[in-house]
């Protein structure tokens, strides 16, 4: 009989807002398989560091940062034959994913490989958007609120025409995008309703109004911009 | 010196799903604190049940379901008086939050009269609707796409343009809105896109194509719909 595969949200950064669920399938592992970009170190596998057993074996995924699509989509086909070769052999593969899974998390890739020849489950974990709101003190929506999310690489028109229809929105993937969408925010009026966050939960972390923000934003970085949820009082 | 404040997110209902920092706080709690729908049985207190301690003092804050705002504003104010009472004589008091305080959860009332006063800690919780995606087998967003998350209460014109405009959706609190939101969605043709989930990740949990879906649906539901995430393949 094959194995199953898990695709397991680790949470933010701080291993204490991982999941029980997602704990106990990492304490038990004998495989596990994570991303990470090409040459450096795998955030995911930071996170789970303390609960990976001794001895298990692990499948590193190398993924390239290029704008072309086929290096990173090799780098998955690769990933994805060996994990199915785990699988077939009847071992299960706990497959290792910052925040949640599907929410902007790379084990899509893996799940559209995987899914239709395995069985798989896909545990849910803390994401990046409520770490960031909780951290800056900042409710994303109540009620009959809307909220969008918005990857800060879209074109500058089009963050700025989004924005604008929008209630609640959460900007993810900052970065080197910062310069940017502090542009278009600062052009709309609405710098003063927007928090900056950076490393949302780990000891470097920063929360900031946008308008003290550093020059430069780390990869992990999120910027939140709310009319500030009716507080019902 | 007085007490301090915690809103715990519980995640969307199992509860393998509450986090290692949310187990721990409610563990040690000599003090919880949740709402309740006026008579009826309180769903944060459910998932937390088998963790909260004996002899732990709860504090229920009995919500009235009601269009007009004042019956639920003033039960808010007296759960926050009750909990201030706690914090100013030195005690901890931990709020149970179903799924994460700040999505779319009660606590945000409870933070916006407490956290100017006492110190208030927010520990962010799985959201229903990553667990939702998880459970449909269906990724939110990935790289460059959008999410947008409406409330199922909202007028259906607002609706339509809403989804229109959107790339990936989430739509909460179904419930007694089903036919009006089903309607729109077939009206766009995007039913063959739409998925149905109704209690997710617990026992009961319904899980369909939007199409299949019952004729009627419980508050704790939800529809997604993607143009399915490129799988980048
Ligand atoms: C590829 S997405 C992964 C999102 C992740 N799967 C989740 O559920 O949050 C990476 C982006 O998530 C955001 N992010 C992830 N972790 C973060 C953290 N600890 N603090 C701030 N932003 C974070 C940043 O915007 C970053 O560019
Ligand atoms: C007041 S909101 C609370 C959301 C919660 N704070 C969270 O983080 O998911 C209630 C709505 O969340 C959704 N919801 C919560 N738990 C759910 C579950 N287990 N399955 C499906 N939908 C759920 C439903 O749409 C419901 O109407």
């Amino acid at each position: 009989m094959a194995g199953k595969l898990f695709g397991v949200g680790l949470g933010p950064g701080d291993p204490d807002l991982m999941t029980l669920r997602a704990h106990r399938l990492i304490s038990g592992a004998s495989v596990v398989a994570y991303p990470a970009l090409a040459g450096g170190e795998s955030f995911a596998r930071s996170i789970a560091a303390a609960v990976i057993p001794a001895g298990c074996r692990e499948i590193v995924m190398d993924v390239p940062m290029t704008v072309e699509r086929a290096p990173a989509q090799a780098a998955y086909d690769k990933g994805a034959a060996e994990i199915a070769a785990v699988l077939q052999a009847g071992e299960d593969v706990v497959c290792l994913c910052e925040g949640d899974p599907f929410f902007y998390g790379s084990f899509m890739y893996l799940f559209a490989r995987l899914s239709a020849r395995f069985e798989v489950e896909v545990v849910p974990g803390v994401t990046s958007i409520t770490t960031c709101a909780a951290r800056a003190g900042m409710p994303l929506a109540a009620r009959n609120e809307r909220l969008t999310v918005l990857p800060g690489p879209l074109p500058e028109d089009e963050l700025r025409s989004r924005i604008e229809g929008a209630e609640s929105v959460v900007i993810m993937k900052v970065g080197r995008h910062l310069a940017k969408i502090r542009g278009v925010i600062e052009g709309l009026g609405l710098t003063d309703r927007a928090m900056y966050v950076e490393r949302a939960s780990l000891p470097d972390e920063v929360v900031c109004p946008l308008a003290e923000a550093p020059e430069r934003a780390p990869y992990f970085s999120m910027i939140l911009l709310t009319k500030g949820a009716d507080p019902w009082l």
